[in-house]
């Protein structure tokens, strides 16, 4: 419930500040390079409105972080941290541009991506105006957080040198065999916990948080706990619920933390996937197979001990009020938990 | 010989500097990723060598502006500049990887492309890897000019932003027809002159020069020039002097200063320009019949006006002692003149 709150003041002030970031490329004349950020970000074209924007998570971390990591006002703090909300996402959202087309992705959040759109050259190139819009609005902390605004920018281009790591390993690891489970961390580290990572150590810094290192921990497990869960449900998720595709990862050979699993277990699940692609007609049997061969208690086992350390992390920066617990709400929130 | 003797010292500093910046990825246990880079930078692989590396233009002209622009002595310009210096190179090797990918070249600096060895997912990806590494370099300038790291760090982004604005219209313009001259200068301000102004701007940044804006036109002017000149030899150049392939603009259906002097005049050259592509044995007499139509003196006209402009905000910007000299001589080096 504080979570809501707290949600319903922020999401329009990020929304709108989202925006302001992109109307530049507007207000140079660039209307179709606008469109297309603008359609990428769930404003415009067929599809647009919330479901294409994406749940915005990411900037409501680096604001709760903030807010819970400062003895300073509400509106003060607010005002601060914006800028790095912003560029987070903005980040994200450059991230996923390029994985398209780097992943051969058709969709994103039920749209075509823009890839299919405007074709791989426009794509790219309007990825990397993202990117560089993206760490425009972090250098805006020099008017609102002066003293944080170097460390900042120089937290978050760290961050995006640890994504393309992450996506190195990832493209290299779909043509390579004898993959461990040991070879999914250095991935997702990169892929996911990077940003989450930098989302809550950016509101730690704007707010000028002691605590800013267990504020970085808790995003970053948290990151990998999301990871963990994430590809539990890519198998074994309900359909209806989670309105993912259950037996995409399967079908598309994804090398996700209960596949590497199956794989050191040598057994019949790793001699049917070495064969080759999997039909969705195999996929019930083929997933019973993993689960019997133990890799869902596994996933569940690591995704339960990494909740548990980030929750510790959490609590070991002594986040204040209810901002704190608006900020334990929206890890469990992300980790589709009740408690 | 000026340019000649300060080049002597400087270049090895930023070939080291370079390598250094990149080095992060190796420590990282990256080889491959690093190997990527250092191929694409010129140092590692078949066709490695000084002709791989590209003539390293920008970050000279980054640390001779600095040098012109400042009382200070030499020994500290230097130590501040470096960093911009090594950014604005990286900037360009990360634009270069993307537009390769964009413009499905095969070939730079005579050694095949990185797409076309590691593939697109790989070389988006190090192309992005690279620019993170570009704009950490700049942030080092908080340990050699903590006063202009923050603007700095803007204005770099800022042109790369500029970039994509002169490749998204570069990219459209390819399938547009009814383009004009009026249409080639937004794209080429984004495409070249941006990082040329760059260059400069940040050097007198760095020197905290108060002609700065004189220093950012010098480069913005000089890129024009430069592009302008480039198109020329495109079309009309010494094969045996340029190392390029005089036919090549024209083959490749390059919509250059020249073409679309041509396009305006909806003459013969329109004409046979409009029925599709060109092929090389067409290419003589249609490069006499743009010259009969006045593109190659209209061009030439245009290089020199935008080379005394050039030289003009140059000398307003007045730079000191020699470095002043070598930064006149290595323009004019730029747009292949004697004098």
């Amino acid at each position: 419930m504080t979570l809501q709150i707290f949600a319903a003041t922020m999401l329009p002030a990020i929304e709108s500040e989202l925006r302001q970031a992109i109307a530049v490329t507007e207000r140079l004349g660039l209307e179709e390079l606008h469109y297309m950020l603008a359609y990428h970000m769930g404003w415009q074209g067929e599809g647009a409105g919330s479901r294409a924007q994406g749940k915005r998570i990411r900037p409501l971390l680096v604001l709760l972080t903030a807010l819970a990591a400062s003895p300073r006002s509400e509106v003060e703090v607010w005002q601060a941290a914006l800028p790095a909300a912003v560029a987070v996402e903005l980040v994200h959202n450059f991230s996923l541009i390029h994985d398209d087309i780097e992943d051969n992705s058709l969709l994103r959040r039920g749209r075509p991506t823009l890839w299919t759109q405007w074709g791989v050259p426009q794509a790219i190139n309007t990825g990397d105006a993202l990117f560089s819009l993206a760490h425009l609005a972090i250098l805006r902390l020099e008017e609102t957080a002066p003293a944080a605004a170097l460390a900042a920018a120089r937290t978050l281009q760290e961050t995006c040198l640890h994504l393309t790591q992450g996506q190195y390993l990832d493209i290299g690891y779909s043509t390579r065999t004898g993959l461990t489970t040991a070879d999914y961390w250095p991935m997702v580290s990169g892929k996911t916990a990077a940003l989450l990572a930098a989302c809550t150590e950016l509101g730690a810094l704007v707010a000028g948080s002691a605590a800013r290192s267990h504020y970085r921990d808790f995003g970053r497990l948290l990151g990998l706990a999301f990871q963990a869960q994430d590809d539990l449900l890519g198998i074994w998720g309900d359909v209806e619920a989670t309105g993912k595709s259950a037996d995409s990862d399967l079908v598309e050979g994804k090398k996700s933390l209960p596949v590497l699993f199956g794989l050191e277990q040598s057994g019949p699940f790793a001699a049917r996937w070495q064969k080759g692609p999997i039909t969705p007609e195999e996929v019930p049997d083929l997933a019973a197979q993993l689960e019997a061969e133990g890799a869902r208690n596994f996933t569940i086992s690591e995704v339960d001990r990494l909740t548990s350390q980030a929750l510790q992390a959490l609590e070991s920066a002594q986040p204040q009020g209810v901002a704190g617990e608006a900020l334990r709400e929206l890890a469990l929130k992300l980790l589709n938990r009740q408690k």
